[in-house]
Order: C-alpha cells, then structure tokens, then sequence
C-alpha cells in the first residue's frame, strides 16, 4: 500500500538530494524553481557538503533533517540512488520523485527493479526515474527543472515524454491555458498514469485532464481509471505511435510496449477518453472545455456572412460528428427578420456579405433564444462593408452570453491583418476563436463526443457462465501433448461447453452408423474421410458434399471408402465423418483474447478472406455492457450487412452479440486460453441464431 | 471566338460603367481601387450624369469613350445590364467584368443567358456575373470592390466565392504570400475556371494556382486544363461540399450542381491537383510551395531533440505520405559525432533534450551535405538548457542553406512566449514554421504528391476500337421498344462486341440442341427454363446447376420441362438456355459512365454484395494510361485480393485493365450508351483471364 497520493501533488514538506549551488546543475534548477514558485511548505535541501543552499540551511544526509519529510525530490548521479532511496525509506519519506535518468530507458532494468523493491519495502512510492518533475498549482510546488514560471489553470497534464512536457509548461502559459498539475511520468517504474489519476479526478482545480502517452504498462488498471474519470471530467489523450513507423521509433525511444494502435484506440473511445491527432489539436479541446458549457443537446446552429465558408462548415460539421439543427420551419420562423431576403435561413443561417455587426448580434441573439439550439458556430468572412472596428467587441459580447446561456459556442474569422488582430485579442480574452473552419469545428466535435458518452451511461457487464471444468479438460488434454492450439474437434468441444453453435458432426464407423447419424443430423450432411494418413481429402474423392438423402449418404460412403483405398492402399481408415451441411449467412469474424496490454478483449468484424484486406473490425475491453456491444458492432464499416442489404431481412443481432459475451467469458474465466478466433461464424436472420463453422483456439501452459 | 485572355488580365485601358462619387455605391469602391492600385492603363469612367468622377472626366456612355477600351467593369442595377453589354459590344470591348447580382443564382437565369449570348454575337467575353472583380498584379489592377491594399506576390487565386475571395485577399497580405492574381468568377456564365488558367498557367508571375470551387459545369474541359496546368505549376484545390450535409448547403448556395464528391476527389488526384481540406491547409501548402525547392528524390530526414515528438512527426509523415530515409548505416556514420550517445541517430535523429543551438547547427549541415537525404524536418522542443536567444537565427540561417541546396524543409517548434514570437519572426521572414509537428509535415506531403506527379508523367491514353455499328444496331433495338435498359442477352451481345468475354451460353428448342450446346460449351453447364410465363424459375425447379455430363444434361432437361408444365401447366416454353458453370474468381465490380459532369468516366472496385456497403471502388476520367488505370485499381482497399491472399497467385491484371479500358471506350465512341456496370466481373489467376457474369447497360435516346 502506497501512501495517499495527496502526498505527492501537496506535500507539506520537501527535500532535495542533490540540492546545488552550482546553475549547471539540475538540483540547482529545482531548488530554485520550488523557491521562486512560492512553495507553502518546508524545504530541505540535501547536499553531502552541507553549509547553505541558495540560502537555506543544507542537510548532509535525508535522515539528518529533523521534521517529517513527504516528498524526496532526488536529483543525483544513478548509481547513488538506491541508496538515497534507502535512507529516504528509513526516514519514512512517503514518495520519492526521481528524476535521474540512466535506468531502463537505457537497459538497466536491474537497477530500476531494485529501487522499487526497496522503496517498497518501507511503503514508499517512486515517481520517474527519468523525468523532469513534478508541478502542483494546490501547492505552489513548482518542483521541475523546466520554466520558472508556470501559469496556474485548470489543465492537469501527465505526460510520457520529457521534452513534450517542458515545452507544454510554457505553452499552457502562452496559450492562456494554465496549469493545475505537471506530472513527468518517465519510466513508471512504480507510478503510473493510472496512479496519478487517483488525484486528479476528484481534485478542485483540475477541470480537464490532458495524458501524453508513449506506451502502457498496465492496461486494464488504466482502462479502470479511465472509465472512471471520464464520469466525472474530460480526459484527452495524445498517443504517438499511431502509424507503423511511428510505432517503430517509439518502441526503440521508450521502455515499454506500443502496442496495437487500433486496439488503444477503440478502448479509449469505449473509455469515453477524447483521442487527439497531436499537441495542436489537444490543446484546442483543452482551452475549449475550460471555457465552454456542456451543450443540453444535439443541434449546431452555424451563423455566417458567406455561404461558401458556410458550406465548409458544414463539411466539417460531418467531419467531427455534429449535428446541424434541421427544423427548417422553426428556423425560418426564428431568422426571417434577420437574414436578409437573398440570404438564407436554413442551417448554414447565411445573413449574407452585407452583414453588419448589428446583423450577427441579431443573430447570434436568436440562437440564444431559440431554445432547441444547443451549440453555436460563429463565421465570418472580412469584406468591404462589414464594421470591422465592432468585430472583436461584438464576438466577445455574444461569446459570453451564449456561453451563459448554457451553449457552447467556437468562431472562425477569415480575412487579413485586422482579422488576425481580433482573433489574438478575442483568444487572450477566452474566446474559442481560429482562423480555420475546420479547426474551429473539431472542438465542438470532442466536446459532443464527451456530452454522448455521460448521456450514455454503461449497464452492467454481461458474463456469461462458463463449464470451467469442462475447458480445463480440454485445455489440459492438449497442453498433455505440448500443443499450444486445439485440434478441430477439441475446439468445437470448447463452443459446447460455452453455448455457442457448431454444425452437428459425428464420426461414423460403419454404413449403417452413417446412415444413423446423417439422419440424426438431417440432410443435406457433408460426408470426409477421417484418415492419418490422407492428408489431401479432396484430392482422393474423400470428401462428398451436399448429400441430400439416406440414398446418396449410403452411396457416397461406399464411394468414399473405395477413393481413398485406391488412393492409399494401405490407410488405415479411422471412420468417416457425417456433418450438417452449413448454411450460406453472413460472415462475421468474432475474437476474444488475453490482449499483453489490456487484458481480456473481445473482437468483432467482417469475416471470411475479407478480414485481412479489409480489416473492417472493433475492439473492446472485456467486460463490456450490452449497450457497448451494440456500439462496437456498429462500428464496423460492413454493419449494413446485418442489417440485411437487397431486401434481406435483419440479422441475428442478439445471438451474435451472445457469442461476443461468452467468448470473452472464456478468456476471462480460463486463463489458459490465450486466444479464440471464429472466422466465419455464420449469422442468420433474427431468431435463427449463428454457427461457429471454423475455430482456432491458442492455449498456455502458465496463465 | 473570344479574345486572347491576356486582354483580361493585362487590359491597356479599362472602362468603369457605374463609375461613381457615392461612398456608399460599388461603383466607387472600385474606381477609387483602380486608381489607388496604380493601373498603367487608361481608365475611364462611366456615369449617364457625365462630369467627373473621382477626379476623371466621366463619360455618359461607354461608346462615347474616344479609344479602344479593352475591359468594361460593369457595376449597375441587374435589369440595365444587358443594354450595357450591348453598347460594350457596339464598342468592341473585349471583356466584361459584370460585378453586379440579381442574376442565375436568384433564379433570374434567362436574362443571364441573354447577356451572354448578346456578348458573344460581338466576340467578347463574361467574366461573372455576381463577382467581385478582377485583381492583376502583372497589370498593377485592382479591379475589385474589396481592399485597397492587395500585396502583390506568387500565388493566383481563382475563387467562386466572394466572401472567402474579399477575406482572402487580406488575408495573402497578413501572412505574407502575396497575390498574381485573384479572380472571382461568380456564377460562371461564360468565363470560368479553365479559361482563366489559360493565363496562369504560362504567366511568369505566378508559381502556384489556388482554387476556391463549389461546384463544377463542364468538367471535361477543367481536366483538360488541369492536367495542362499540372505539368508546369502546382494547382491547389479547395472544394467544398465533401460532405453530404455539405453538398446540399452547396446546391442551395449556387446555380450549379455540387456532383459527386468522391468522383471530382479522384478526378483531382489523376489530374495532379492537391486537394486541400480547408483554407488553412490550402494557404499553408501555397506559402510551403512558394519558399521551397521541390525536391530531388523521396528520402526525408526529421531531426528532433525529444524523442516523443518525433514520434509524433512519423505518425503524421505516414499519414500524409513521406517516406522517411531509412540506410542506418549511412545514418550511423554521418551523425555519430552529432548526437549524443544516449541520444539516436536512426531517423527520426533525437539529438535529446541537452541539444544546444550549435548542436541544431551541425545536424542541419550534416542534413544538407548528405545526399540521400531530399527533405527535412526540423522538430524542437523548449527546454531549459537550450541558448533560445540563438533559435531563431539558427533556423532562418539554416532554413536558407537546405533550401539553396535543393532540399525542401520544414519546422515545428513547440514551447511558451518566446517560441511564439521566434515562430512569428521567422513565419515573416519567409520560413516555414508551425507550432504543431502535423500542421508542419502536412505541406511537405502535398510537395511530395506533385513530386510523383511531375516524375510519373502519363503516357498515351489507351481506348479499344469497338465496334460502334453492332452496338448502334442493340441500342436501336431496345429503344424501338423505348427501353432504356438492355435486357441481358442484348448486354451480353454488347460484351461480345466489345471483347468482353461472358459466360457461353445458348437456347436450346431440343433435347438434341440442348446437349449439343453442352457438348460445345463443355462441362460443368447450368440449365434454365425460358418462358415469359414462368417468373421465378427457381420455385418451379425450372433450374439445375452443376451438370457435369451429358446424361446428366440429359435428365436435367426433362425434369426442367415437366417441373414447368407441372407449375404452369399452360405455359409457353420458349426453350431451354444451356449456360457455362462460372468458376468461382475476384469477385470485382467495373463500370463506365458519362458523368453530367465529367463525361466518360471509368469505376473500379470490390464487388459482389460489398459493392455498397465498404463502397470500396476509386474512379478515373476516360480516356487514361496503363499507369493510370494500375494506380486506379491500386488505390482500392481490397486490391490485395488481386494480388492474391491466403497464398493465392496474383490475379489477372491485365485482363481487368482491358476490360476497364473496353467499357470506357463503349461510352466514349456510342453517346447513347450512358452506364454500364459489369458485377460481378469474375477475376482469374494471371493468364486466366476475367469473366463479366452480370451486366447492366442503361441507354437514352439523345446523346
């Protein structure tokens, strides 16, 4: 058990090993930025030497100073740290944040390992190594060696990357953002991303929560906290590594994993968590949720001067998931006396390039009013007769009051010098304002995908019950003969004892048993010789589709027999098998597996050859409620075929969403199946249910 | 035959019909701009009160003028045009610039087409109406009612709106790009994007072609000239109405029609056009294009000092198509004395957080003096010990050298204040600078598309000689019954006329004929019953599949007829059709149409039932190269198939190239053909050939 993690973002006291006097050094631009950053609590630097550090008295050892220590700020050469982290222990120091670096990023495991295990043995928690610090604005502890100055504000950050985070601190600044932590995650040795949120999520100060993140070491906690956070404020994620070659570098740039980027992805989104592009695109939505309501619905009004840019507005609008309000004649109702006759009053409301400040003030009045208006869109083109001197004046005014109104609300001005000069007055001011349509919509977009997910609260997650026993059977039979799949027949067990479809198949002996079971079964049947010593059925007449009757199931087995001992002579014959002949459905490609990074995932996606060119799947975190099923299934491009195309009817929906649940289940109950794909299952129209026709199941011995 | 486009652009005198002393009236606006502008040319105004505008003498009517008048900018009410025009033509003036509304885009479409018509019996030309005007830097003309200040540069803008056209001029001034032209074309009644890219294309002043587009008219003519204009300069598109929603907002904002998006998308990319997003990304491509050399080859080199930032950037490098250089070893030797050890020198080159400014310096040159490496990206991240006073020196200083060497390059810069203003400072003095890594790699990508345009020139453009009089002869044949579709034997001559080749297939009035027909086409055959009384074939057991002999034939042929009696005991048999067994193939869908827009158009595809739902086909103006109609099928997702998966050989592309450009040439030599579609067309192994299983042909009675 860690302390609580208050400790670390609010200590009440503070010491730094490797406190200096010399400016060259990082404990030198520590100490000094814990001073000037007004820091409430004590401070002890620590320094062998001894004497006085930038004024304070210096303590040659942590367990020399006299009073409780919180946080351990440890700033010294590598090999000198476990033993720092040792002492830091036996003093009780509740977190130690060290930022030297030379551990795992660079191969040396080993030493990393030891100093977790020893902070965790006098019940201490590590922060790094290999990172750039900690910032908390509840504390003023400014305890980095990043900028002196940071702007307080309501964006919590953790980041992966230390360059990416020193340069954030000034940007935040710069862009008005403000900060109400900075955490440098470095090597999570002992801390993570999901750790951290312990803190930020219920804090205050903290209005969004911004993640860098390289690569995960523990998916599953993360996903946890994730899930967690974003029913309570907005999380955002930036994740370099998207494309192969991204992938490539980051791998050899940090520690851990990667990763599938579309796995990571999918989760987040199931997560609720709001995936930004790069760093641009993450601190747009950061500033416009800080700044903006929460919108009460779905309807984007878009106001404009020029209907070309209203028409790319539109297109954006499309892009990032907005809904443009509709109701023609409410609009028409609402507008008529605002837009001009050669204007338009549908959505893009176009008031036309004789618009004047008055004009948008009007009509940014009638968005405020109309009350199945829930967001706005504020455009405007530069032109000749517009009252340039009351634009930013006007934008600022209605900006506030929409804002107020409960409507959230971004502007896009195109035009030249004095336009650029308004939009850097408004931006300073807290306007969400850009001089690109498409940059002023993609906000808006992630703030509806938020509104979606906390209107969309998850049931609760569906398992199914599984024969344990029976699959452990199975799995133990097989891993007997150091196999690590099933064979066929084992994994069609499996789907028994999980209740999913298989075709019905038997093994028959004699004519007369494959006459018994053929009837059994019902026609048409399938018939193939099960031999070892016929590899190639087909190529010997061993196999005989489409048997429609006891007729031709009697004369197929004869010729069957008589192929395949004219082929092979000497083969022993072991019987032939009798199966249902399966039904043409849709083909769906179903996967569940104990994922390296995220734990138990499930997988749906269009099957057959396709799966491998068209690569038309979803992934989600297993357990997942129904509602999630739905959405992940929808997903997938090829939806539309379960829905039935040229006149078919629905598909079976329910039994395919069945058979997600249960094969998660099994991967959640039987950690020695690693792995299970169904590719196709065959899905028929509603109430017909599904068929496993061919699976592959991986299994481990040591879970 | 109009005049010489030059006399537009470059007129030696201008008159203003509308000329006026009013503040208020557009006819003010655009004297005082084309006096303020400073002209060369002779300007006279026109005002029926006489006496002198602005300080000129004003002539009642144009004819009144004592000189040749080469551009008359009318600017009064919409129903006193055409007499303008009229007079404007008695003159001999060359081109009219009709700024005035009130005309098609309200409806008022017969008195636009009059103007137009009256201009042409004199030979002039119609610029608008519905515009803002004209600017010509080479003739110093600003011809237009928006700023009086246009900064003369590079870049010639073709805009089909006004609001954006009027914003943007400011806006090329602000960021300083500069204008050669900027021509707002309006409703298009005359003029329109391909004649003014007449001038363009060969002018001197103009290094790159930026056009604002919402809808298209004679597309076959802008292709034309694109592809022209491509092969001497980068034409950079923005199109609105990518979106559905988008489209209609278009279709209600202008005259002409929006067309499919995904059609002039693809026609675009074969024409060598960039297609940008929005304005944003289409003034940043136009400045990238503007500062930097192309380059000589593909190799891009992204130097860093944060390892996650460069991440980040070959994430964005994929997704807009770079190719990052990849010899480690040549990487190893040249940069091993410039990056620290902890540091990397595989591309991206992290030269970590401790890189200095000199550190910078030696990256760049080690950059630009290794020869495989083409282009440049330059990543930095703030960081506390790096000499920020020299960043931005260092990079302008750099930024020349690459350039100078031929190597195009590109920056991001991310931190606080400082970094905001460096990027300012050096976005001013002609760098390109971003604060965000895929804003920066964006219009490298755009610079690298032209690159593989201009290196892949097209060559000749392959058409089929097709056998127009036998197609004319089926045509004839189903209009006569004022059909106009072709049933399938009729679609299945037009294959056969083209050298497509279909599934043999005969009717057969005997059991004799039918096996002879079997015996002919050889085995597998499927049988059919051929009545017009009998609809579903299938339900009277009126087919049978698969018959593999001639006994089979045989029986197959008497059960077909007595099944029919026996379901419709009256019913008239017109016979027995004996068709070819279609082997199973690449299920691909192929067709040709004669877009209202673009004319002979070719489509290429996955086919089968997933033709609609991954709408996974890509599309190509007729007639095209061999290059052209690979790179066609290449672009599809499922083109895999066609090379073969599940250890498959490839597919027969030559077969499918030919049947691509067979259908393209049925609808460019017979205009009554409108669309064929072939689905599917059954693609074999190499050498194997292809096979159009379902043809649909629709036709008209007027080309």
């Amino acid at each position: 058990m860690k302390p609580p993690i208050t400790s670390l973002f609010e200590p009440r006291s503070i010491a730094v090993i490797g406190a200096s006097q010399d400016r060259g050094k990082v404990g030198y631009s520590i100490l000094k930025n814990i001073l000037s950053g007004g820091f409430r609590g004590k401070i002890y630097p620590v320094n062998p030497r001894g004497g006085t550090v930038q004024g304070l008295p210096a303590y040659r050892d942590v367990e020399e100073i006299p009073a409780e220590v919180d946080v351990a700020c440890i700033a010294i050469p590598a090999r000198k740290v476990l033993a720092a982290v040792e002492r830091c222990g036996r003093k009780g120091v509740k977190y130690g944040v060290v930022i030297t670096s030379g551990f795992s990023e660079v191969g040396n495991t080993e030493e990393e390992k030891a100093i977790v295990q020893r902070a965790r043995e006098y019940g201490m928690g590590i922060l790094g190594p290999n990172i750039f610090g900690i910032y908390s604005a509840a504390a003023s502890l400014n305890c980095t060696f990043g900028p002196e100055e940071v702007a307080p504000g309501r964006v919590g950050i953790i980041t992966q990357s230390g360059a990416i985070g020193l340069a954030m601190i000034g940007k935040t600044a710069a862009e008005n953002l403000g900060l109400s932590a900075m955490v440098s995650v470095g090597n999570k040795s002992d801390i993570d991303e999901a750790d951290l949120l312990e803190y930020l999520v219920p804090q205050e100060l903290t209005k969004i929560i911004l993640m860098y993140i390289e690569g995960i070491k523990n998916g599953e906690k993360l996903v946890e906290h994730l899930k967690k956070a974003t029913a309570v404020k907005p999380v955002i994620v930036i994740k370099s590594g998207r494309s192969k070659r991204g992938a490539m570098a980051a791998a050899s740039h940090t520690g851990s994993l990667a990763g599938s980027d579309e796995v990571f992805d999918h989760i987040m989104r199931q997560c609720g968590v709001l995936r930004a592009e790069g760093i641009r695109e993450a601190f747009d939505w950061c500033s416009f949720f800080s700044r903006n309501p929460l919108p009460r619905g779905e309807n984007t009004l878009i106001i404009t001067n020029g209907g070309g840019i209203g028409v790319l507005a539109a297109d954006a609008c499309e892009k990032y998931g907005l809904s443009l309000y509709d109701d023609t004649q409410k609009l028409k109702d609402a507008f008529s006396t605002v837009v001009p006759a050669y204007g338009s009053s549908k959505n893009p409301i176009d008031m036309t390039a004789e618009a004047s400040s008055r004009d948008y003030e009007a009509a940014f009045e009638t968005a405020l009013n109309l009350d199945p208006v829930h967001a706005v869109l504020g455009l405007y083109c530069e032109t000749a007769v517009f009252d340039r001197e009351n634009l930013a004046a006007m934008i600022s005014r209605n900006d506030e009051r929409l804002k107020k109104g409960g409507k959230p609300v971004s502007f896009s001005l195109l035009g030249g010098e004095n336009t650029a000069r308004d939009i850097g007055v408004l931006e300073k001011g807290g306007v969400s304002v850009f001089d690109d349509v498409y940059q002023a919509v993609s906000p808006l977009g992630a703030m509806y995908f938020y509104h979606r997910h906390l209107h969309d609260r998850p049931g609760p997650p569906l398992t199914a019950s599984i024969d344990v026993h029976a699959v452990e059977t199975v799995v133990d039979g097989a891993l007997k003969e150091d196999r690590t799949f099933l064979f066929a027949h084992e994994a069609q067990t499996l789907m028994g004892t999980a209740g999913i479809p298989v075709p019905r198949s038997a093994l028959a002996g004699t004519l007369e048993e494959a006459v018994k079971i053929a009837e059994g079964i019902g026609y048409p049947v399938v018939m193939k010789v099960v031999s070892k010593d016929i590899l190639h059925k087909s190529d010997v007449g061993g196999v005989m589709l489409d048997l429609l009757n006891r007729s031709e199931v009697i004369d197929a087995y004869q010729a069957i027999v008589g192929n395949a001992l004219n082929a092979v002579p000497n083969a022993v014959i072991e019987g032939i098998e009798v199966t249902e002949m399966v039904q043409p459905g849709t083909e769906i490609i179903v996967g569940a597996r104990r994922d390296k990074i995220f734990g138990p995932i499930v997988m749906v996606g269009l099957g057959g050859i396709y799966v491998e060119v068209m690569k038309d799947v979803s992934f989600r975190s297993f357990p997942l409620d129904r509602k999630e099923i739905i959405k992940m299934i929808k997903e997938i491009k090829s939806y539309p075929l379960l829905l039935g195309v040229r006149g078919e009817k629905t598909k079976d929906m329910d039994a395919l969403a069945e058979v997600i649940v249960r094969l998660g289940s099994i991967i959640l109950h039987c950690p020695r199946v690693s792995d299970i794909e169904i590719n196709p299952l065959m899905v028929y129209e509603q109430g017909l249910g599904v068929k496993a026709v061919d699976i592959r199941v991986l299994i481990r011995k040591q879970p």
